[in-house]
């Protein structure tokens, strides 16, 4: 893969700096080269008769695909072979035979090849199948879809976390799914890959194996005809099956109508997901409407849009008045977004409105629903702790949302959300309490995680450690935050007692 | 009775032509109270045996109180004691020796009186529940409340119709409508006090009859605490009763919460029932949201707002594009009530909203529910006709709507909306277009009578004829009739059709 940085370098090379530079990752390159065409110093074997010298692999023999990883990534993995939480008899005796410095070499090496991908497969039916989990996911048996993690376009975050799956060989994803699932690989943050691979059906493995390999040469308007296709089936499966289980279903986004109306629910599906691009002018933050309503505002349990809908007008405290769903949705934007709201009358909200109406389609109107908001916890046998936090974070949230709380994005497209800093949710949010934010963490982090991984202790110290940093003031402080402190956060918070201050570069874009 | 303009001209006698009108109705008043007092020229018994020289009657006797009837009123009664449709072996012989001139001066004389009343009755319970019925009515079985007809505070509507009941005895009251309901009277229009006491019980009439009797002397405070403990009855059984019947059956007032939420609910359904009073400022017109939507906005078949709540967001062709509820409402201010829309952020509008929601408490979010809008009808046998509609208005909708289709008010308070004139729906309205106009009145006119009086044919008639009289303007006319009518009239209407023009004093008030 080739990085920008080394392209702007090619370009500037007659600059001193770039050409220090330049030496320097030539010299690099020379070592890398030698071990992929010759092998290692102490014997380990050339990396050319596997994976290619451009890092094509070998699909036949199982062989990944190197030319999409990052650096990072593959050091990550070599060092994954030598500990035992990857297992492989092939690659085991060659990472072991590779110095640090070798394994950087070869990994930057190969990080800048940039191999042809061909096509596979040409059954538009499995790729569609394949691309709906991996643009969706399949949340009623809580698989979140892949790309919430590894970035639009399945094209990897750029860490040593989360690689690239566009281009990669089916059967070489397919076996590492198994992996996963087989406890042979287990060098994934938190389990998630571990905990999310045993959710997988076989037929959705094969489906998004095939997806992905194929994705950047992909034949969009046979895929999008067979998506169509399984669209209208689900559609009538959808009819067709009573509604059933713990949670009230909202309808299959397959049945979303062929009309006007239809168009504004996936306008208003696409600001729900990606309102930095959608609705971005009323947007002063990183964040999306999807970050605190999960799976597009269909999880229950995750404050879904369907429980919401026929819950207003109602007195909200908050802003001690009788709020309609328009205020509501205008005080996301306000404090959640730190923003400034849509009009009540402009198509972005109309767009929210009409997808929300939408997802609630015979949900009772009054009624509280379960899974309605956060689950709520009771008060916590210990003061949440700032320390513990720390440590919980670092283990368990720093690998998504960075060690600094910026959170990650690709190619300007928030893929995990800012937790603070400028990019964070502003001291108005409802998020910015401890109590809410423990709700959400436990119930709903790790993504693919939720309820499971965190203890209700350890949710409440990382929201105390995560919500004592700093983010945007509270819109309603008129300069003295000491009175808004009294007047808006009688509530347990660190508004106006947070450690350190925003950098001017906390959005990660 | 003391009517406004003889109050005026007692205090203008120095005024010629107040002096000259004076001298005129001394002379009436004069042979009235001769009448009253000593019998008439052709051996009329003396009024005052029975109804007393100030018209107070005789409770215990149950001759009726006359000082609160108007003199048409009453000279409408001593013609119906002729021709027999009121049945009374008392009054038939002294009115049939009445002359119309003794009539006319009699009736006058009483009218112009003023008996004091009495309380008759301390049972709270038995006041709140007539009440109740005379404010709500009993839609569910099909009972208007009586101020529908009667009027604000049961006052009467001034002409020779629907007469006060606020004072009248409570015996006589309930003799007249056990009169209605044993066919010994049948000189309502249309049959409709005979077809609505049909549908009242005993106690209904009880308590009905008593609560006018002493309306004008009420104890306030202890009918209000007896119908908050009715109420909080009714709530309980709200709650136990599971819903049956062949529409959504929405909640009863007395489940309003006691809190922020249900005092905006309240305001809602103020200004629902009464917009000219509650929202005047965004009203052009005279109409009131309830017009439209009977029963505040309930009853099914009258386009009730229970079951419009959970269709919105939709499409809409007459403004092309997805409206919320808030265009939808807007829409009825701009259009039905030819005024100005309320903000979509005004108290007005989350009153209307919360009312509108709270109504439909319960139903399922986009379903179409059984009652919604008005019954369709299929196109009639016959071409509307503006000649048979004239006929059909003047038997069945004059009474109320009156012959220039103005209207009737009450102290400046609308009791049936004006049909045409200034003070109508302009030709923006729905109710402008002949099918509308006729489905609405083929289900719900006359008031008591919907459903069961006029034909389909009759509706689509009357309903022609009431829309080829003139109304206020388009108000997406922008001076081109002819082309506003190719834009938005492409239906059923009369719009740059109509026949003759808006007097300046359409408004009745």
């Amino acid at each position: 893969m080739l990085a920008p940085s080394q392209l702007r370098c090619t370009a500037f090379l007659a600059c001193l700096a770039c050409a220090l530079l330049a030496s320097g990752a030539a010299l690099s390159q020379d070592v890398g080269k030698k071990i992929v065409t010759e092998g290692g110093s102490n014997g380990a074997t050339a990396c050319v008769a596997c994976h290619g010298e451009d890092g094509a692999g070998n699909a036949a023999a199982n062989y990944p695909r190197l030319s999409e990883l990052t650096a990072a990534y593959m050091v990550r993995q070599l060092e994954a072979y030598r500990n035992g939480s990857r297992s492989s008899p092939i690659m085991a005796p060659i990472a072991a035979a590779l110095t640090a410095e070798e394994s950087q070499a070869v990994s930057e090496y190969y990080a800048r090849q940039d191999a042809p991908v061909k096509a596979t497969t040409d059954d538009a039916e499995l790729l569609a199948r394949g691309r709906h989990l991996a643009l969706e996911g399949d949340w009623d048996n809580e698989i979140p879809s892949c790309v919430s993690c590894h970035g639009p376009g399945g094209k990897g975050l750029g860490g040593a976390h989360f690689p690239a799956l566009a281009g990669q060989h089916a059967g070489y994803i397919t076996s590492q799914i198994q992996a996963w699932q087989n406890d042979e690989r287990s060098n994934d943050a938190d389990g998630l890959m571990q905990a999310i691979s045993a959710r997988l059906s076989e037929e959705q493995v094969q489906a998004v194996a095939a997806y992905f390999a194929n994705l950047p040469v992909l034949d969009e308007q046979a895929v999008a005809a067979a998506g169509a296709r399984l669209a209208q089936q689900r559609a009538q499966q959808a009819d067709e099956t009573a509604e059933s289980g713990e949670y009230f279903t909202p309808p299959d986004e397959a049945t979303i109508p062929d009309d006007d109306f239809g168009a504004m629910v996936r306008l208003g599906k696409q600001i729900f997901v990606d309102t930095q691009n959608h609705a971005g002018e009323f947007v002063g933050n990183a964040q999306n409407c999807v970050d605190c309503h999960i799976n597009a505002g269909r999880k229950a349990g995750s404050s879904p849009m369907w429980a919401a809908w026929g819950m207003y007008p109602a007195y909200r405290a908050k802003n001690d008045r009788v709020n309609t769903m328009i205020d509501r949705i205008q005080g996301c934007f306000r404090f959640s977004m730190n923003g400034t709201p849509p009009p009540a009358d402009s198509d972005v909200m109309t767009a929210l409105l009409s997808y929300t109406y939408w997802l609630s389609q015979g949900a009772p109107i009054g009624e509280s629903l379960p899974g309605r908001g956060y689950p709520e916890l009771s008060a916590p046998d210990k003061e949440p702790s700032y320390d513990r936090g720390e440590k919980i974070y670092a283990k368990s949230c720093a690998v998504c949302h960075s060690e600094d709380g910026r959170g990650k994005s690709v190619d300007g497209q928030s893929v995990f959300p800012p937790l603070w800093g400028s990019g964070a949710y502003n001291w108005g949010a409802g998020m910015h309490r401890i109590q809410t934010a423990a709700e959400f963490i436990h119930a709903n982090m790790p993504l693919g995680r939720g309820g499971e991984l965190l203890s209700e202790q350890e949710a409440w110290d990382v929201a105390a450690f995560i919500n004592k940093h700093p983010r945007p003031q509270d819109p309603r402080n008129e300069g003295d935050m000491g009175a808004t402190a009294e007047k808006f956060h009688n509530h347990a918070c660190y508004y106006n007692d947070f450690e350190g201050s925003i950098a001017s570069d906390m959005v990660d874009d």
